[in-house]
């Protein structure tokens, strides 16, 4: 499988380059952008070469729960909307969610995401038929007792038992206690020992309320950062969302373990946690850092581009400096490069995976071309995105991804049917 | 100009409306939806009928400039990028600068705008051209010195002698002083007088920063509300844009005086101004309020509906409160249903003009249906807008707007050369 793509302006080069991609990944970028005949061929002209973006922390199968329950106090909207739909959701039912979570993904220039949610099969399976990759999480939650506890564990090794269903380069595990508050300490130690034994990213909420914080403190006598490492859970394989309420001697520690800490800015401004993503903090100390939506319940959009420009704006407001978070940091930020989420390297080069997308820079939001940066994460939403190609395979082309009205129509009627209400 | 809008959603009716248009106003809503065969007809099947967005508060021809100079702190961006531009602007620059901003305002929902630029009869003529409507500010600033003051005075006083050439329908001209620390009193008192002569709207620039208030506290001795109070600059027909920094007595004097309060919530964190609109407090005295994008340079969007969703979630965040500014006040705010800015209502009602849009609900961002207003602020963008209409004129159908890529290469060529560095 050979796909040229030709005409398509990259940074770093004056004028329109051509992209051969072989089995997955870049071979070689010709400089002249000609056309490879035995490939093929797709013609870029007007449009510019972008790394595909890395939602680092989502809940794809929550789309099927947007709108569900807005402007309502956090425990209100859990135990009236959110864990009553919840509770009947089927496998089919997050199969079509994670569908339209994808769709929408694609849409906006996600190539890869780290998903956490119910019934890993189905996410994989949604992810597989969309062409997207993602780490898939392995919930791990105890909150309700033991049994909870012991019947998540299970589902977790049989899942592991059942990964050959699935490519590596596309769907890879990844364990996932839900958070402190939620899981007990022996619990949390045997994700940890099922990480080290199954070789995983291990996924953590952490800190995202001070409520969180005063909690660990009060059941632990130490900071939630601190806790974890006394765990064993902090290495460079961790993936802290969230992470709001930090303080220094946490963010030395988290600096010298090389773990990577995921923002969800719409979804704290939307929650109303109360604080905001420690970035300057964080940079500092070159603390790896990703970027997430959050699900569709709680944000309620999944475009990565919109949370790019809330980053940049909200550190600004923040910090009191308009020079805070320029816009290519926050794209490299949204682009993987800080860190190697799922492989990802955010880099167009040769001997990397062909996740790519093609930015239509010929639309208003785009003009004038002063400064391609700046209109990217100031101007644009992912609407500016008009082809999304995820190793090397062509998922989106003029913003068509193939089955939108049948995932639309699914999820519409799985929607309306869990949240009606119970019956009495 | 009959026109029959017909099979459209419309809130307040179980089943799809049509709509008949008589001569830019709207005659009669049909509940049975049925066509009519005199008029021109729009299909309007699986989209929702909403009233137009109103933006209190842009420069439009800044989108020229749009991206000029992000990330930088606000002297340097105006000595350095902004100010040496604005020099070089000519009539026609801010011609075609007002019409990609009339563009990317219909494409996202947007019928009528306050705006404030230099050459009036630039931006008139792009705002005719773009079949919009606006309230056009006649800027004046005598920062610069007497010199300054009396040429925009001049300016203004010529304009108004030839406003024969508008349709006050469409266009309407508004007494701009641009703030307090750049027009000095008698100018402001003149400003006054003369909206009082011509029956003007009075659009003013107010404590976006805690600088302005020092200022005016320094210079006279009062907050800024108290100030242009004492010139009798504040009554039912003021908007002050901005409005970050007030205090309670300010808020009670406005409330009093009916004033309208435009906020701009992307703008004041771009630029970290350190504040955040006091929704809240202005709510709780029922203030009359309109929100805006301000210019392209320092948002640098115009679409709307990213605004509605920024100035819901910062006040989440500000007032710890997840239940704060819920989408539908948003949207309501968004619509111009609290302040009767260009004599827009924000309702679908006989008798009121037609200033419409068609949202495409059959969008992976609408989906599931499971509640409107929430999936318009938080989870759609402007390009869920699929036919914009005003006054009764289809000015985007199936998102295509006419003249859309001579604008761009207008734009995109102009822009070029006025951030050309000047010749030694």
């Amino acid at each position: 499988m050979t796909l040229c793509i030709h005409n398509a302006m990259l940074e770093g080069y004056a004028s329109p380059v051509s992209l051969l991609v072989t089995d997955g990944l870049i071979e070689r970028i010709d400089p002249r952008g000609a056309r490879v005949d035995q490939a093929q061929c797709l013609d870029a002209r007007g449009m510019t070469l972008l790394p595909g973006l890395v939602n680092a922390h989502t809940h794809a199968a929550m789309t099927l729960l947007r709108g569900a329950g807005d402007d309502m106090p956090l425990m209100t909207w859990l135990q009236e909307k959110i864990w009553p739909a919840e509770a009947r959701l089927t496998e089919d039912d997050v199969y079509w969610g994670t569908r339209l979570a994808c769709l929408e993904m694609i849409r906006s220039g996600t190539t890869a995401f780290h998903d956490g949610y119910w019934h890993f099969h189905a996410v994989a399976r949604a992810v597989r038929d969309s062409g997207m990759k993602a780490a898939i999480g392995l919930p791990i939650v105890d909150a309700l007792g033991a049994d909870q506890g012991e019947a998540c564990k299970n589902t977790a090794q049989s899942v592991m038992q059942e990964m050959d269903r699935y490519d590596p380069r596309w769907i890879r595990p990844v364990i996932y206690p839900h958070a402190i508050y939620s899981v007990s300490t022996e619990t949390l130690r045997w994700c940890q020992r099922f990480a080290e034994i199954h070789d995983l990213t291990l996924h953590i909420h952490l800190s995202e309320t001070r409520g969180e914080v005063e909690h660990c403190l009060k059941q632990h006598g130490m900071r939630p950062v601190f806790y974890l490492d006394r765990l064993g859970l902090l290495h460079q394989r961790t993936l802290l969302a969230h992470a709001v309420f930090l303080d220094d001697a946490e963010l030395d520690l988290i600096a010298e373990r090389k773990v990577t800490l995921v923002t969800n800015p719409t979804s704290n401004l939307k929650l109303a946690c109360g604080g905001v993503f420690p970035y300057k903090r964080m940079a500092k100390r070159s603390i790896a850092m990703g970027m997430g939506t959050d699900g569709a319940a709680s944000n309620n959009s999944l475009d990565m581009f919109q949370e790019m420009k809330l980053f940049s704006l909200m550190q600004k407001h923040t910090l009191g400096d308009p020079t805070a978070l320029p816009a290519q940091v926050a794209l490299q930020i949204a682009m993987g490069c800080h860190a190697r989420i799922l492989g990802h390297s955010g880099i167009i080069a040769p001997g990397e995976p062909a996740d790519l997308i093609l930015i239509n820079t010929h639309t208003p939001e785009m003009t004038p071309p002063l400064n391609l940066h700046s209109n990217l994460v100031y101007a644009a939403t992912g609407h500016v995105v008009d082809t999304t190609i995820i190793h090397g395979r062509i998922v989106m082309q003029n913003r068509i991804v193939a089955d939108e009205d049948h995932i639309r129509d699914e999820v519409t009627k799985r929607a309306l049917a869990l949240t009606r209400s119970p019956a009495p």
